[in-house]
């Protein structure tokens, strides 16, 4: 049975960057998110260059719990080799400067979607050789920054459930892994979406960022190694792969 | 005009004893949780000890989003001088062990009704001289203990963000005080709850414990404190009290 790698919020970014990166391994892929024709865009890439490679379209809007639970029943005829839950977005940042709507739709597409497809994968596959969830949390996953107090809670929701599944599967002798990869300020449409701008320009803002290509290449890295934490190493701007960093049981 | 401290998950544990501890001092209170019933014997207790403290019931279950939306609403006509999230509970904890329902539940519970219950008191009393909002967390919300992943990754949540919303704050010169206490072993209704028990023992598991009214007694402690947060220092088994302990900029 052929495998395939599931990745969410693959409409942009890292997401769409992770698809790319897998299928150019020749990896099957489902890639979901709410924007159709990105996927479709997306596909058409994966298909001139690799013409070998399914990839399957799954729209979901995972901001919603029972889509995420009804995404996860229609891909039940699939041997799904990991799960990379990628989407997530942020908000206008300040803790009452957003609407309350949008920061509830923040808080179950960044936390509930990853929950939902966590355990309904681990129930399924937890004594698969070679599963894998690979959770894009955040260093606001590990560092509070006011100014940001939601979406860094989130996310620390995410570096903090992905660390203890690693743990619990490790130490009840199951074969799932649980990774957990943090970047620092990529080019995505982030601040676009987080702010509702038209378009953001992290060239002209200044700083340091990477690419959503080089971010994902770096998530294929933690994939690949033993490590439970890929978080970023501010003296090299390379990938640091731990064990968990949040202090544990 | 008058003013209370409005306490969530009254009807038993430490909110139960939250409440007679505010209304001890002469506190108005404005308690919610589902259970009716409790919160009528609750507001009796009151109204026998300390006949002066208005007591308000708000039958609400807080892990609906909307009737916590609509819990808030209905209280605009009240000077709120606190907001104590106690509300939540547990699970029964192996990542895989509970329902999918049941854990979405614990998940709008323990998070979104802190989210959405604080954002709104910020909203309307940011710059209201003492407002304070004590949010409950776990020592689970600063250590990750394998075997409660999913119930330790919602307590991060609320100790990121309640740390972060009191760092905020005062950056920006706002009055309003965010707290987080961050219990061990309580004797509460939390084991019952989370393993659908009938009852549970907690002198016959033996190990340490507080009750209820001792925990309750910190939360005022803390509440009363210039710190942000409450922990158990585990030498003394007395509270600590700190500024934020997540690492943070």
């Amino acid at each position: 049975m052929e495998k395939y790698v599931l990745i969410t919020g693959a409409s942009s970014g890292i997401g769409y960057e992770t698809a790319k990166a897998f299928a150019a391994r020749g990896e099957n892929v489902i890639i979901t998110a709410r924007r159709e024709t990105n996927l479709e865009r997306l596909k058409k890439e994966i298909n001139a260059e690799h013409p070998g490679v399914d990839v399957v379209i799954k729209v979901c809007d995972l901001s919603d719990n029972a889509a995420v639970v009804a995404l996860y029943e229609s891909l039940k005829e699939y041997d799904i080799k990991a799960v990379i839950n990628n989407a997530g977005r942020g908000n206008k940042g300040g803790f009452t400067d957003d609407t309350l709507e949008r920061d509830i739709n923040m808080l179950h597409l960044n936390m509930d979607a990853v929950y939902i497809l966590s355990s309904l994968y681990a129930r399924d596959y937890k004594d698969v050789e070679g599963a894998q969830i690979v959770n894009v949390s955040s260093i606001g996953g590990y560092l509070v920054v006011p100014g940001s107090s939601l979406y860094c809670a989130t996310k620390f929701f995410v570096s903090a459930l992905s660390e203890a599944i690693d743990l619990e599967m490790r130490k009840g002798g199951h074969k799932l892994r649980a990774k957990v990869i943090a970047p620092t300020t990529t080019e995505t449409e982030y601040e676009q979406t987080a702010n509702e701008l038209d378009s953001f320009d992290y060239a002209a803002r200044g700083g340091f960022y990477f690419t959503a290509k080089q971010m994902a290449d770096m998530l294929l890295e933690l994939y690949d190694s033993d490590a439970t934490v890929g978080s970023i190493d501010f003296a090299t701007r390379g990938l640091k792969l731990s064990e968990p960093k949040h202090p544990h049981l």
